[in-house]
């Protein structure tokens, strides 16, 4: 085709005919009893518990097509399910995605998007099993994600004891400080502005935490505060975390911090988006996990040295 | 609250709270075993396989809400995702549904949603067990759909054999033919109006159909013609439908067409969205089940007393 023809578009090629080019060539794990093509998929889970996990992203308020590419896009929609996921202790099997887009969108970038999302499946030995393909003003992306247990209990938000270690894996407030460089057209600090883009979650730790007998999980979406604030709620309990201990958490956020004139803290309390692991441990956490607090006697509420937290905290949808 | 006050809406009341409400007091099936309010939900299939499919809905393109009630578009997204369940020949367990509209939608609407969402649940003995609540500039609603085989094999599109009945169950048309009614706001015509609006799936038969046998099966939710293409296809099978054997499918909807001057075997051949039952079965299909024709050897087609078909026959996204 010569460049300066149009590119052939969804509404063109028609939904059948694009969703044959998605599905076309893709490896299914060991997991998938039956890919997509049929009315539904099959999944395997041998002991007959499938974890289950939704989030829907939406173009302009998830994301923006001028600072990520379609591939980012799928992976941070699959990233992000994932992790609710690994937030019970289980492993990411197979996904299901809808995609909603105007009829002009360019084939190439609807399959620019699925090659992201197997992308970010394959790191996780994962497949994309079904899914739908529809017309909307604007990009839109659904996902569902289910997974395996391999046998384990569900680890929960509501079994945090009094006297546990709260401790962390993956990053803390990257994606919130990429959030304020793009937002602030700050070219420098890469890592942190990837980080907003496609979030990178501690693969295969949320199994680690349950064999080390995690007694409440969740991953940082909301923001560090919020999210421990939920297993605390749930839990019954009260949080004190430890200033000292965060600090390597705070040293990457720093220099960008002043950059762009926020205090970095904000965003390693209340930036969420980066899908680390957050759990509360009986014991020793496992090799890795950062201990950044403890579990107190109730009320529930959370606490950074013993006193409370003034600044952002936490986002919310609307 | 005075009636004159505004609505309370979602970002007015925020996230969480819109979610707690949504939740609340909803009584989940046996085959939950967790559901809203951690990361992920835990859902059984004791036999350990997991039928899933997705759909999404997007308000303009697949519903208005000048024509349904909030509750309808509930009822309607999980009806046609149940569908893609039965027509594998298992039993839906459990949904989860992500939901993106303005932060100036009233509550009351969001619940309404839920709530129908619920009514249609309930029908299956399934439940909601998770979700996402997002901003969108429109209403979309996403639906992944989770059943149980209960020990049977999945009945796939490509199990045709020749010499097999072709049988259907459930309404063929009338949703298409309702959506006409609309558009030409004629009143009467109750039954096809409101089959537009929500489906009425036959819920149950996709076990039956199993266990009676059936060798391929789907949902007809692009068209009759387009769905039996389908199998044709998978199976490499040619398929030969009858008009005296379908006019009991066409007499419901004969007078629709002369009131809005449109042929009604187009809707009845390529009408999607009645999500009726299409099976082949070897031996006599299941009580209920209308006979419609006859599975040949291929080329793959769908003829029509030996003919080809030259209307409309299918609904595709773009």
């Amino acid at each position: 085709m010569a460049s300066d023809e149009p590119p052939e578009t969804l509404a063109g090629v028609g939904e059948f005919a694009v969703i044959d080019r998605l599905v076309a060539n893709r490896v299914q794990p060991d997991a998938v009893a039956l890919g997509p093509g049929d009315d539904s998929a099959v999944v395997l889970a041998r002991d007959g518990a499938t974890v289950v996990s939704t989030d829907m992203l939406v173009e302009g308020s998830h994301f923006r097509l001028d600072w990520s590419t379609p591939h980012d896009v799928g992976r941070k929609a699959i990233a992000q399910n994932a992790a609710d996921i690994e937030a019970m202790g289980a492993t990411a099997t197979a996904f299901v995605v809808a995609f909603g887009a105007r009829g002009d969108t360019p084939v190439a970038q609807a399959v620019e998007l699925a090659d992201g999302l197997w992308y970010e499946a394959h790191l996780l030995g994962a497949g994309i099993v079904g899914g739908d393909l529809v017309t909307a003003p604007q990009w839109v992306i659904s996902v569902t994600a289910l997974g395996d247990l391999g046998g384990r209990e569900a680890i929960r938000l509501d079994g945090a004891r009094v006297g546990d270690t709260v401790a962390v894996i993956g990053h803390l407030g990257w994606s919130a400080a990429g959030y304020a460089l793009w937002l602030n057209e700050v070219q420098s600090f890469e890592s942190l502005r990837r980080r907003h883009l496609v979030p990178e979650p501690p693969y295969g730790q949320g199994r680690i935490a349950a064999d080390a007998g995690a007694t409440s999980m969740t991953d940082v979406s909301d923001g560090l505060m919020a999210d421990i604030g939920h297993i605390a709620r749930a839990s019954g309990v009260g949080v004190d975390l430890s200033w000292d201990a965060l600090s390597a958490d705070l040293d990457p956020l720093t220099e960008a911090g002043t950059a762009v004139a926020v205090d970095p803290r904000t965003w390693l309390l209340g930036g969420g988006e980066d899908h680390a692991l957050v759990a509360t441990f009986g014991a020793e956490p496992p090799t890795g996990w950062r201990a950044i607090g403890r579990v107190l006697d109730g009320p529930a509420r959370v606490l950074i040295d013993g006193e409370q937290w003034h600044g952002d905290s936490g986002w919310q949808s609307f």
